[in-house]
């Protein structure tokens, strides 16, 4: 959880998300939770709903996150800043995505830390209920997150310990 | 953070509310998740609808989270078995209210780690959307949790390492 949430505030974690056979997409986050729930491990991810990413959570109910090594930043920073819709982003960074354990969302094999995740319950950010600060700094486009509880149904350590490139 | 999941799965942790200048209440909460929300650091807390605790997160929205000590067992299932409609549960364990650093609501000195949080964001459970597996393990008697959404305002170690009694 320590490397986790390091590497949240230094740089973000790579989310992938797929629809069942389709290409999987990678996107940056650098906002999430990890703990228990209805008595089971939970990793909770915030998604504007513009994101190409959410259309697949919708559909799918899956995703998977992964913490990258130290001198993956360059790979990280590329994640977050195009989309899947315009972009092949595995291709064009060379990064792996490899069969997971428990779900049909690949995992991202040169990352230091897998979740596979379940969506077990979600949550809309609605103006009403956010504070008013929030909203200001956040939510001016109107793009509210849509927040996602995913169980954590495998996690663990990836065997390669080796940076990108 | 290791040590708080630790802690949420053996035995729980104490989460502190009470309405300013009242009297404070703790509950036992075997359920909670860390990380990072709207850049800054969270702390989750589902609280059912018919608790005490409830309420006064309701009106003052802030709480308190205390990691205890090894050792402090007997107490915590004390506070996680009666409520605080009916009991005073510091004066009836011997815990220390003492107070925060940047909430109105007060820490307890016998733990280890102390979390204050004020919400900025609250999500009902509801029956739509939450999966039938757990609706049928955690909701059969309709008593929804409140998630709330709490800004780690102020997070600390307790100098005092040594167990209650």
């Amino acid at each position: 959880m320590k490397e986790t949430y390091g590497r949240l505030c230094r740089g973000g974690l790579l989310l992938v998300s797929a629809l069942p056979g389709g290409r999987p997409n990678v996107m940056t986050i650098g906002w999430g939770l990890v703990g228990r729930f209805w008595a089971g491990p939970f990793f909770i991810a915030a998604i504007r709903r513009s994101r190409f990413t959410h259309g697949l959570i919708e559909k799918s109910r899956q995703f998977t996150v992964n913490v990258p090594h130290p001198g993956m930043e360059k790979v990280v920073n590329f994640c977050g800043a195009v989309s899947g819709r315009d972009h092949d982003k595995f291709k064009e960074t060379g990064l792996t995505a490899v069969k997971a354990k428990r779900v049909s969302v690949p995992i991202i094999s040169e990352c230091a830390i897998h979740y596979e995740c379940r969506v077990i319950f979600k949550s809309e950010v609605v103006p009403s209920k956010v504070t008013k600060g929030v909203h200001n700094r956040w939510y001016r486009g109107e793009d509210y997150h849509t927040i996602y509880f995913g169980k954590i149904v495998s996690l663990y350590k990836s065997p390669r310990r080796r940076p990108l490139r």
